[in-house]
């Protein structure tokens, strides 16, 4: 992904970095007052377009009293209580900016419609099957209670359906306006005690603890989502337009394979077999390379994200977008359950950090900065830097290279730090 | 599932154990000689119908020189090298045993017939891009390398085409003889130093070591894969052929309900929602129920399994197979990695015992009956009735009791213990 700075750093030699409005929206009731937490998104000025987008604000859910019907519109209005969550969200945008720009402005306004269209459920301590309060069957409780239904459950569903929604919304705009392109997205939710971390995409995020680190989300890409899309393609396979082999192999085949049995999978297996190899295994795979090499379709790196509703292969009139997933996987983390202490953090950042450094190496620099900088106010702002500092790299005659000397990130790099002690103080 | 009896215990006063042939089946080059390794299948004589099948056999896998085209048929035929696995398997029947008798003589068969044809890719470090051993890209090593795949990648490739290939078997074989039902399939297989477990349903296996439980496997069952099944019927709306709902709700909705907002899931949700209800959402759920009385349209209790191809919701012409999947989850267990010790056992059974026993309470009796009977040669086999009869409870009045006075088990309750240690003597 390609960052949008957000910082002026002092100019290295080098280096520039773009200073460009902060990442957030002020609309509405969504305020973007998050004392304490601090983001940094820069652009590592190696690619010629800007395609990182972020986000952060604070979003506030209007209570509604349970028991009220959706008729008594007025009433919920009335409403001077509200819940405040804060987000936090990274989009890494292909294809240009625009649905990482649209998503950055929108998304967390999908959350906070569809947060609020659920607060009377989430008020109690168990949701009610009737969101309006009203028991139809004395047996409710029980049944929310078999099924192990939490409040949690619907903040998860929550975001599930605002990603959704907000991919209606880019669709709709990008038609209107005639652009094009996707973005990846990763959102990260305060909410009542709890952190939820929506992902779709290859960005990520890792708790950094004291003792441990916990990984918030996992990412997709065609690789890791192979056998969903193999599973689309066997049961769509007009979706290849002819186009497309749906089984995978170690390489792309050549003529002089066919008539032999070479190894395969196709979308039932986890393991691997042989195949003979017919003409038709000699197209393209639908799912083909290895690790940031491979794509779907010949196309696309990740297999979730938002937009790229009117991306098609090229030179074919193959659509790209049935293949592609707009929902989240979400993970929790309960602060309740945890002690959290003062260098802990929630680290954000684009594929532009995680390809040139494991989480074990971020959680290294974490540790070791915090604990070098105990009393800078600046340091989370300060460990943002560090950190995207470390994966651009030096420049070395015409190449950037690691400290170790591998070779640096020559994507764009986005990082957030978002200290968690002291929470309830913001 | 409902059991097999193959040992005849003394009887006790109100019991009796059906005896029946031992659990193997000696076909071809398939040698039923496994010394040292126990299993034990009981009917539980509540119920009418025995519908829980085993076997266990030797697999003898013809090997194949590396460089040997398909064509030289008559040197494979000559070769006398065997590789030798071990194998072990349960079936439980639903709609009549049928389909578990046919599984259990036919599985070893399709997985012996299935490694066979891979053979030539497992004897060498890194399976080849050609099965033939040619190298027709210099790179071919490399290519095999990058996507990580060995040779127990071909053993799981093996065992789910073999899955898929005996459910054909069943799916022909019971059209001919106009015989219906199905049945899950848990196969357990030790094969060059590993083991390998196959599961299709909701059997269990697990490793009950000296430190630590090792689940082998995990149930497929309608709630487990609901998402999976949803998702099937969002994109083909007409395999519900208007009779069923998609959504899924923590009980059966009402006329009461229809207008006000409850709470319901789709098949891209992990979380929960509210929807306003319509009329339609007043049909059956096609996933409904909680734990042992969730159902797949009304009708199925598992979500995997082999046979059911002639299976219909009743009195309707809505097929419950498209919803089934016959591929099982294959877990891997290499000993090199383990110091494995002398009362370290695999324990594989129906859901007969799980039902009324978690892994931690099977462990426990594992561990003291075996700590408690170190000279009994038989010890394997008598801990293998010994968790029968637990699962079975006692009789007390009209009800069959556990100890701790829960209700036991009504189903049938099949049980394997396979000891661990000393493999390669066996």
């Amino acid at each position: 992904m390609k960052g949008s700075g957000v910082i002026a750093l002092p100019d290295p030699p080098a280096l520039t970095f773009r200073a460009s409005p902060a990442p957030a929206s002020a609309q509405n009731t969504v305020s973007s007052k998050i004392p304490h937490h601090f983001c940094r998104v820069i652009n590592a000025e190696k690619s010629e377009f800007n395609e990182d987008q972020a986000a952060c604000c604070q979003i506030s859910v209007r209570r509604r009293e349970p028991g009220l019907e959706e008729d008594e519109e007025w009433l919920i209005l009335c409403s001077t209580q509200f819940l405040t969550g804060h987000y936090w969200a990274l989009f890494d945008g292909h294809g240009g900016p625009d649905a990482a720009i649209i998503a950055s402005n929108y998304l967390h306004y999908c959350i906070k419609q569809k947060l609020e269209e659920i607060v009377g459920g989430i008020t109690e301590a168990q949701p009610p099957m009737h969101l309006s309060g009203r028991c139809v069957c004395d047996s409710d409780p029980q049944f929310v209670e078999e099924k192990h239904i939490h409040a949690a459950d619907l903040v998860v569903g929550a975001l599930e359906n605002a990603f959704q929604e907000c991919d209606e919304v880019i669709g709709q705009e990008m038609e209107a306006t005639n652009q094009s392109g996707g973005c990846t997205a990763l959102a990260a939710l305060y909410f009542q005690g709890k952190l939820y971390v929506a992902n779709a995409g290859d960005s990520r995020a890792i708790l950094v603890l004291k003792d441990s680190i916990v990984p918030m989300s996992s990412e997709f890409t065609p690789e890791s989502e192979r056998q969903r899309i193999q599973h689309l393609a066997f049961v769509f396979p007009k979706l290849l337009d002819g186009e497309f082999t749906r089984f995978e192999f170690p390489r792309r085949l050549k003529g002089d394979d066919v008539g032999h049995k070479v190894l395969y999978r196709d979308y039932f297996m986890e393991g691997w077999g042989y195949k003979t190899v017919e003409k038709a295994d000699l197209k393209y795979p639908l799912v083909h390379g290895h690790g940031k090499q491979a794509r779907l379709l010949g196309t696309l790196a990740v297999s979730r994200g938002l937009g790229d509703h009117q991306l098609k292969v090229i030179d074919t009139n193959i659509e790209v977008k049935p293949f592609l997933s707009c929902i989240p996987k979400v993970n929790v983390f309960d602060f309740a359950l945890h002690d959290i202490k003062e260098d802990d953090v929630l680290i954000m950042a684009t594929d532009g950090l995680w390809d040139v450094l494991c989480n074990d190496e971020v959680a290294h620099v974490v540790r070791s900065f915090l604990a070098e900088n105990r009393t800078d106010p600046q340091r989370f702002l300060e460990l943002a830097k560090c950190l995207v500092c470390r994966a651009r790299g030096k420049k070395r005659g015409h190449q950037w290279m690691l400290d170790d000397s591998h070779e640096a990130s020559y994507d764009d790099i986005s990082v957030f730090v978002i200290p968690l002690h002291n929470r309830e103080e913001d």
